[in-house]
């Protein structure tokens, strides 16, 4: 293993999905955006003051104390069942009504993704995704060697009226993804007439869809629109749900519900991904969620965000120069910013850089015809005075960029 | 998702893979076997009497004190950083000289197995496995649709001296996956000459090894042996550690450990399929290595199941039936047992059940030709009374059966 060698070697021929696994592009951006001069709006965390630190480490301490040697021990890939329970109970308090055997845990909705597109996709099978889409699900399926289908999206959503023309080639696409709450990159939501559109229109092709719903419950503003899978009654929707957002990320817990034969698939294809999500964590949750407020803790958590939100609003108002657009999320994590006519968003990166300031340009957001004039901003990791000054930076930025 | 009406619905379409991907009938068997009344030598599960449980748990309490809010936070892909560094320092003890950035920490092993069927299989391809081999290694590989070529072993591990024959057909192997030390199933060790054959043999013909090197540290008779991985100076081997067996699984963190290209195309795979491993689990698991006398619980681990395995050999020496045969391990948790001429394990297993004693039939370990004479026993998750009485009992079964 001494380094200096091995570069004279031939390289391994690796397996043809890596030729579509690019290094991620963002990555690099994420981490010139760290630079600690930098005010970064660049990434997708929680805010972190906010993480329930007392309450997760007392959880911690008591399964330990009390089930030590089990909380530490192998367990069963399906998750542990207290902790199924009370998301099977937690949903249907939603509106969704699933039995504890139509849960399954994993490591973050990511890992949800992940086994989906295992038990369903075979290389060349087509995925229909929203274009802008959340980036790591597009790198997920990329690594499934599938095609893209992608559909546009408006502030009410994917255009789902816009999926018929998708199903009469030669190939029928085997998985509808999407985020319909408070989407990323766009912060936009998917109306109610449009879930039902959407649930007749995968009923009517028999076609899977693969609800990500990491930011459902971070509504702020606003009704509670039901889950897609809620409006389901005949097994076409898988529904991805994460504590990562409403508890903390780090203890990487989520979970996939859906029809009893996929979960059972999932499960199987878990086994062989990685046994089972750590019995520590999920123990600690499950104890942690028993008696720790939750319902005023996502109050709380609503609260900060939608100030931020309002507060990254009011700035884009003040500071942007005419000819710029963004949406204005119900809830969540971002803001999706369109430059003036004509403006990049990868040639002001380097620019808004040097002014200290950062976003993720959002062109690689997008499956198919990616476009370069939008940006997108994360408001939950920033408190409000250092929101106000980074818009005021920004707004600068493109200011000068439009004479 | 009302279950009721779900069944009359046409099932969706899977991806192929999930037509090799039975469910597994060993976890059918441990589901029987797990019966309270059942004295089982069937699972393969650590002792959990001696997890440093109050180590653990404050270690989670220092690191939640000290450093909550980034524990629980999102973090990189690669894995905490101080944990890089105490696996690649502990790997230069026994030998492998790393570097922090060849080291990718996983959940547990069973997912650096996972990684690096992604990155490096396509359907098809050919793997050499050991016959028998690991069985939720052969799951997982299958998920590739892959192709078993495969060698055979005796008491020195694989038969290093009968690849020359698989290498010269139409389709060269891609990997050559084993596990090198106390091998699950059969509790057998690769012999020195053989590891530096097995080297060689790889750098000849320029195919990757896959070294899986959970048990490694459990020797408590004879001499520590190197890692294929350090026999290694041309970056042919990746090698797979696991804190499951030396700390405890219900962690779930392990490690790869290879050549910086090729981790760092694993690290490409990984990010799309969970993003990272807990953050808390392994900043606890660092705090804890640093202070924690890892040394002496290795010591301890190594005498009590040098004990247990020492018991098991004994009373199956006074409880088997002539024409039983066993392995004699140096580490590890398991013996392979060779049932007398014309027996069957698969027939056995529901007799001894109805005695109240349980282990895993042999023949889902064989990649193919499966061989029916053959049982795996466990012996770390038993005290040593309850061997004696297991053995009894079972060799009480088996020599009803010769009659």
């Amino acid at each position: 293993m001494l380094a200096a060698r091995l570069s004279a070697l031939p390289a391994f021929p690796l397996a043809q999905r890596m030729s579509r696994m690019k290094a991620s592009a963002v990555r690099e951006i994420l981490k010139v955006a760290e630079r600690p001069d930098v005010l970064s709006f660049a990434g997708g965390l929680p805010a972190p003051e906010l993480f329930p630190v007392e309450a997760i480490a007392q959880a911690h301490a008591e399964v330990l104390a009390d089930d030590g040697r089990a909380a530490l021990q192998y367990s069963t890939t399906e998750g542990y069942g207290p902790l199924r329970e009370w998301i099977t109970s937690h949903l249907g308090e939603g509106g969704l009504h699933a039995a504890t055997d139509q849960v399954l845990i994993t490591n973050g909705s990511q890992q949800g993704i992940e086994l989906v597109a295992k038990v369903m996709l075979d290389p060349g099978d087509v995925v229909i995704v929203e274009n802008p889409s959340y980036l790591a699900a597009l790198q997920t399926f990329s690594g499934f060697e599938v095609d893209f289908a992608v559909v546009g999206s408006d502030n009410d959503g994917m255009r789902v009226d816009d999926l018929e023309r998708l199903v009469g080639g030669e190939r029928k696409p085997k998985l509808i993804y999407l985020v319909p709450n408070f989407q990323n990159p766009k912060g936009t939501t998917l109306s109610l007439e449009r879930r039902h559109a959407l649930v007749r229109f995968a009923q009517r092709h028999r076609i899977l869809i693969l609800e990500d719903n990491p930011y459902g419950e971070l509504r702020f503003r606003g009704e509670h629109l039901p889950s897609l899978a809620s409006l389901d009654t005949e097994g076409v929707v898988i529904s991805l749900g994460s504590f990562s957002k409403v508890l903390a990320p780090g203890l990487r817990l989520g979970w996939a519900v859906g029809p009893r034969e996929l979960i059972r698939h999932l499960t199987v294809i878990k086994q062989a991904s990685d046994l089972h999500t750590a019995s520590l964590a999920q123990r600690a949750a499950a104890r942690l969620l028993t008696r720790f407020d939750f319902n005023a803790h996502l109050e709380t958590l609503r609260a900060v965000y939608g100030e931020r939100c309002q507060t990254m609003l009011s700035a884009l108002e003040k500071h942007m120069p005419a000819g710029t657009r963004w949406t204005v999320p119900e809830g969540g994590m971002f803001v999706w910013v369109e430059l003036p006519r004509g403006m990049s968003a990868d040639t002001l990166f380097p620019l808004a850089l040097d002014k200290r300031v950062a976003f993720v340009p959002g062109s690689p957001f997008f499956a198919s015809e990616p476009r370069s004039e939008f940006m997108r901003l994360n408001y939950s990791n920033r408190p409000s005075e250092l929101i106000e000054e980074g818009m005021r930076r920004l707004g600068a930025v493109i200011a000068s960029q439009q004479q």
